[in-house]
């Protein structure tokens, strides 16, 4: 069993994929509904398909060109293999697949969820969380089965031997980044082309329809209603299932790249071993995800009411349970699954500490309790402060009495409060889970929050779900009670929506906070140091970077929402009829513009999140960049909780006037003067809440990616003292069969008696050719660069003197 | 001369002063108006002065409580004598004086200007920069009166020459940092209760009456229209003033800190000799400070308009031709200062280089130049964004036709994106001045932005009293022609407060980090290494104080605004005749809101500004409170360029109205739809651009003097490695009979064969008795550890080691 457990995971996730067919075959069996419903349901399955058929053929351009970037990596770096390649090509495939089946599903589910809501609320949350329930266990299902697939092949290819099992670990899991990054990749196009198309066909929808025409949401009327339900598919369902897909590959491998660390850690003294082929620290965050995939299909059985007069307290109450069901089965699970597969005690090198710390394996368990635990707090923050009837969306609502401008004020205001708990409680998970366990910890944490991804998935695609039925229904002209259920499933699908918001941030910041261990620890440099001029720099920059990326795509969705407007306008002047429901509105166009801009508008900010680290990493080096990446770390964080929580609680203040509101002693309805207020803040909001803020998740993870996988190209630009030779040595002797070979450049300055040397130390392993190389500067007086440099010979097969230059030939 | 190079800029600031009381009386000697402007005139000034009587009164307690907070840290650290406090208390009060003094000649300039404007504007203009000019000498000179004065006093007191001279100028320096930092709280509460009370009548004064009542602008049957005019003076003059007063000390005050390290590090063969008492470097940036004054005054002189019928541009170019002829003054004196006060070349460690690094004095120059060429820039940026008829504004102008959403949406995008190019400048005068000088050139490159602060004050005061004239003009219903003139002025006064703010949040960044790097060398700490848990979690906390600012400063100015709203509302109900102009509307009561509101409301963000950062130190320690600090820098310069720009960009875009603009090829004005979409963002900026954006220059400067005073109790809590008493020996040796002694206190692992010591290790000094204590951990093997330990004794006069508690006598 213990050495085949690579097999437990993937056995898993194909246990996930299966019973998303089953659950697939299920939804598809339902009725659904009358031609006009199933017409509808098919436009939208249409149009959301066209983006994604536009999408693709954008991406492909994108994947070609990245594609041959890591080649030039490959080939530049030799602990990069060029099968690297391919695991980014799959990455953004399965990325791409889970994305598509999400939305397949979804545009299925939602008129066979109004045609079930006629008869029955319960039938209804049966179907619309069955679409769900396919999406969750989509993504998370074909990520457990990429990674440890592809985990196992680059074992087999990389585990030989010849080489420490470190070294040969670390170019098997470098390869395996490759997967991950082509996740996120496809990742942050799909979320920003996602929450541009939606916002821009909501504001569209709404400015041209509600506001000048004054015809309710989604009237089949308006030209934009089916761009407006493409939208929430494109943006809610296949964004948003990106986004997840991405964190939990990244977290997974941070993980992975985190444990290869506790073993050569481990291996100071002897190489380390165990019953899991000696990867059991490894392999753990894998076999974790692959119980969170089980533990969350039991979760979703315990999904259901069972009266058909529930209300939206009673359907919390069920997605609840079956969230919590899944995530207590994991917690016991992971406790159980780390007394087994981690020794009882680790010794971790702690940075800045000078002897190895004992961890006891149940400290592990404990920092992924943090990570639980803040997942689950940090989620009632973000519940708090966005709610109905709660107090920051009551003050919004107050302040909405004096117009616009104060409703703006004030949401702005909870907005910004929001990043207190949240970032403290942020700053307690990372600072518990490194006491208890180090970066280990740390990732485990962000590990065991991102296990039950497909039941959390689930219970998010369910709510667009629900939102396409009753948009569905409308357009249909249903009888109203239908439209009344469908809006008790949808007003629920808004909490978990912003739940889910505040999971999804959670979850990519300690993700990234994983990534950045793994960076350092990758490049090898000694921590980083923002007491260093270009650190610092970087780090001012690195914060600059999510500002930008927000206001980049709120912009684009004003501009697309523009012309959306402009075109809904022409249809209602020039097709005759339309508004006496005669005319029939050209729907396509305006999926067409929103298909158009979205893809127009996400190149730029792609573009930027991808090559800036780069060029920042090759200009400045390994430290600066760790600058640059924990800038955009903090700075995202604080944009993401900003954005985010403002829109939702703008969007639910205005919600408030559905019921009526009391303000000054007098009761508010909607279209009071105070209403048209809080529409204006939830139209402010809505980029913020579905475009940028999301947007902020991808963008850290996927610059600490970046940075991951150009890590090797850095190497230790960043090391000056000569600890990094002395560590680089101990390795070395430890494989067979080495020669080493140093070279030196050296600048004597002999007035003043002082010099510098640059020295390159190259390690030819024999067997598999791959040189090491480590370079560093001596700097001191002549008698101190002297002494280190014998230190060198002493230790070199063969060693080479440069002077200015030159060789100066002297083969030790 | 050489040898008394400290009374240059003490006679420099006091010609300052001097030409401040020329000024002063001239303005005064102007005629005053006819009665009715007169009374209004006497009613802003009584207004303005009882608020800063009741925020003295405040501020009264707060100093009080520091300054025992102040007494405590000198009896626990014996680097920090008592004296502190009453640099304290000195700083605090220099800084409410040049407020006041600022304040008094505005409310005495504005109906002067009003006056002149009836027959002249060059002598409108005069008048009103002549206030202006009276405001800026005023702060220019007490801040280099104060530094100089009390340098020279505290070099008296502590340079003996009985421990070493750094030692001892550590101790003068850690005195008078305690003179910045009370005139940096005074700024913090000047600055914030200014903000939320000039807005708060601004927006209670504009809610009622523009939108409700629908009478214009300063009307006198506004009842909050005085409390408006006291709140340009209370927020624009006082509150300016005493932020500029706070960077301009701050800056000085971390050069000065950072000069005593190049002489530390040039100390390392021999002691440092110049002809300037051997106190060269730490002079310069005072001497500067002064030449700066003298270069204000010259350039004062520059700005006259001689046409009756100049239009803005021929005013701007007044105002420009005086700063940049004051800017170019100061730079050339710079050039021959630095020759002459500093050595041909330094020798500088750099941190993370082995070697001293030689600097030539010009490179110090250069870095200095870059100091006024990224301020200059930063300007421009600032003024791109901001101004009429520029691009920005022009994008938020067509974003209005559509509603005030995407006015906003608009709005808050052009402040996002004029981060990017500020935020590179930025980065590029850290890194270009750091590279040319290490931190001594950051400092001197803040301190030469600084250096003319007497004249780009001068400038940014003159726009409140030209908008005041404006206002006792309307008031007193002067001709028209009076109010065209002073709203040229005034027109002009809006985009040099923009240039202002940029200016002033470029020298906070630049003065927060010089403090930053005086923080780091103060409390001998390696570095801040974001790879270490606790301070990446700091990081992250600093992060995101200047939001939740942000959130309670803008909140605090909706609360008092709706306070004013409801008192106008209720004077209109209740006066009978005021809307007629026959009942006198209660004045005195909106006043009366408005101060009591600002009092109230700046406390929280004034406590929390001032206690994290003591909290953070004193459970984290040194290293992770320089996490926190970074945090604050880097989140807070993005903020308030943010919030800055965005607010200046709404204020134009409404203004751009005035005139007309084409929107969709249709003319549009002031009344139309989209004018009203316009109101509502400027309404949204305008607790951006004059309360949150503007505080954050505070926060940031005080988190890092915060730090810094607090630093020496923080001591080396950071030092994990025994580099830091390597450092402290050789330190020490150089000084005369000294008694050293170590204890220990030792944890013995036997059975791990593991062992951790605590070592304190005290550096009597005999002649003045001050202990230097010197902390830290050695971790490791039991061989290791003793080895250290033996180290250590051989090199003790006394000699203490304790095991599990109980002393072990051995002594050495």
């Amino acid at each position: 069993m213990e050495s085949n457990m690579i097999f437990v995971p993937m056995a898993l996730a194909i246990l996930g994929l299966l019973f998303m067919f089953v659950k697939m075959a299920w939804v598809k069996k339902q009725a659904p509904g009358d031609e006009r419903m199933q017409s509808i349901s098919k436009s939208i399955k249409e149009g959301a398909l066209a983006f994604l058929v536009a999408e693709y053929r954008l991406l492909l351009v994108f994947v070609g060109i990245a594609a041959i970037a890591l080649g030039v990596i490959s080939m530049l770096v030799d602990t990069t293999h060029w099968i690297i390649i391919i695991a980014f090509v799959i990455g953004a495939f399965f990325s791409a697949l889970a994305g598509n089946v999400g939305m397949r599903i979804a545009t299925e589910a939602n008129a066979r969820t109004a045609e079930a809501a006629k008869t029955s609320l319960p039938n209804a949350l049966k179907v619309s969380f069955g679409g769900g329930t396919v999406m969750g266990l989509g993504v998370a299902g074909l990520a457990v089965l990429g990674l440890s697939l592809l985990f196992f092949i680059f074992v087999k290819m990389f585990i030989t031997g010849n080489a420490s099992f470190y070294t040969e670990m670390t170019i098997a899991l470098e390869a395996l980044a490759g997967f991950s990054l082509g996740a996120e990749s496809i990742a942050l196009f799909a979320r920003v082309g996602g929450g541009i198309y939606t916002k821009a066909a909501d504001v569209g929808a709404d400015l041209v329809g509600k506001v000048e025409a004054g015809i309710p949401e989604d009237d089949p009327r308006n030209p934009a209603t089916i761009a407006d339900n493409v939208g929430d598919n494109v943006g809610d369902v296949a964004g948003m299932g990106a986004d997840l897909f991405g964190s939990y590959v990244a977290t997974v491998l941070a993980a992975m790249v985190l444990g290869n660390y506790v073993i050569k850690d481990m291996s100071a003294a002897a190489p380390f071993t165990d019953a899991f082929n000696n990867m059991g620290p490894i392999l753990l965050p894998l076999v974790i995800a692959g119980v969170g995939v089980l533990a969350s299909i039991i979760g979703t059985f315990l999904v259901k009411i069972s009266s058909n007069d529930a209300k939206e307290a009673q359907v919390q109450k069920a997605l609840d349970t079956g969230n919590w069901a899944a995530i207590v089965l994991t917690a016991i699970a992971s406790w159980f699954l780390i007394r087994w597969m981690l020794p009882m005690t680790m010794e971790m090198n702690f940075f800045g500490v000078e002897e190895a710390v004992v961890v006891p394996s149940r400290h592990v368990f404990y920092a992924a309790m943090i990570g639980l635990a803040v997942g689950a707090l940090i989620s009632m923050v973000t519940a708090y402060y966005t709610s109905l009837g709660k107090k920051p969306v009551l003050d919004i609502v107050q302040n909405s009495s004096t117009g616009a401008a104060t409703n703006i004020i004030a949401g702005l205001a909870v907005g910004m409060k929001s990043t207190f708990l949240s970032v403290i409680l942020f700053a307690a998970a990372i600072y518990g889970s490194y006491t208890l366990a180090g970066f280990y910890g740390v990732a485990l944490a962000a590990s065991a929050m991102m296990a039950t991804t497909a039941m959390q998935l689930a219970i998010d695609a369910f709510g667009p779900i629900a939102d396409n039925a009753g948009g569905v229904a409308e357009m249909s002209e249903l009888e109203p009670h239908v439209r009344e259920r469908t809006d008790i499933l949808d007003s629920v699908g808004n909490t978990t929506a912003a739940v889910g918001k505040g999971f999804a941030i959670a979850s990519a910041a300690l993700t990234a906070l994983a990534l950045f261990a793994a960076y350092v620890t990758f490049t090898g440099i000694d921590g980083i140091n923002i007491f260093k001029a270009d650190v610092l720099a970087m780090l001012f920059v690195g914060g600059m970077i999510p500002v930008i990326f927000s206001a980049l795509a709120m912009q684009s969705v004003g501009k697309a929402a523009m012309e959306m407007v402009k075109e809904v306008r022409r249809q209602f002047k020039e097709i005759p009829g339309i508004m006496e429901g005669t005319g029939t509105p050209e729907y396509a166009k305006c999926v067409d513009i929103s298909t158009q801009a979205a893809l127009r508008e996400m190149i730029v900010p792609g573009l930027i999140t991808i090559i800036t680290p780069v060029i920042i990493g090759l200009v400045f080096g390994a430290e600066p960049l760790g600058g640059y990446m924990a800038g955009v770390c903090v700075s995202g964080v604080m944009w993401a909780i900003f954005q985010n929580n403002a829109g939702g609680a703008w969007d639910n203040a205005k919600k408030s006037f559905e019921a009526g509101v009391e303000i000054d002693g007098k009761m508010e309805y909607k279209g009071s003067d105070a209403h048209k207020a809080a529409v204006t803040g939830d139209t402010v909001g809505d980029p913020f809440k579905d475009t940028s803020g999301p947007s902020m998740n991808i963008l850290i993870k996927l610059t600490c990616l970046v940075g991951l996988v150009i890590a090797p190209i850095l190497g230790n630009h960043g090391a000056e003292t000569d600890t990094g030779v002395a560590t680089e040595t101990t390795r070395v002797e430890a494989s067979s069969e080495v020669i080493k070979k140093v070279s030196v450049d050296m600048e004597v300055d002999e007035q003043e008696g002082v010099a510098k040397a640059e020295v390159v130390t190259y390690v030819y392993q024999n067997e598999n050719g791959i040189p090491e190389v480590n370079e560093k500067v001596i700097a001191g007086s002549l008698a101190e660069v002297e002494a280190r440099l014998n230190a060198l010979k002493a230790d070199a097969v063969t060693f080479q003197l440069k002077k200015n230059g030159a060789f100066v030939n002297e083969e030790g």
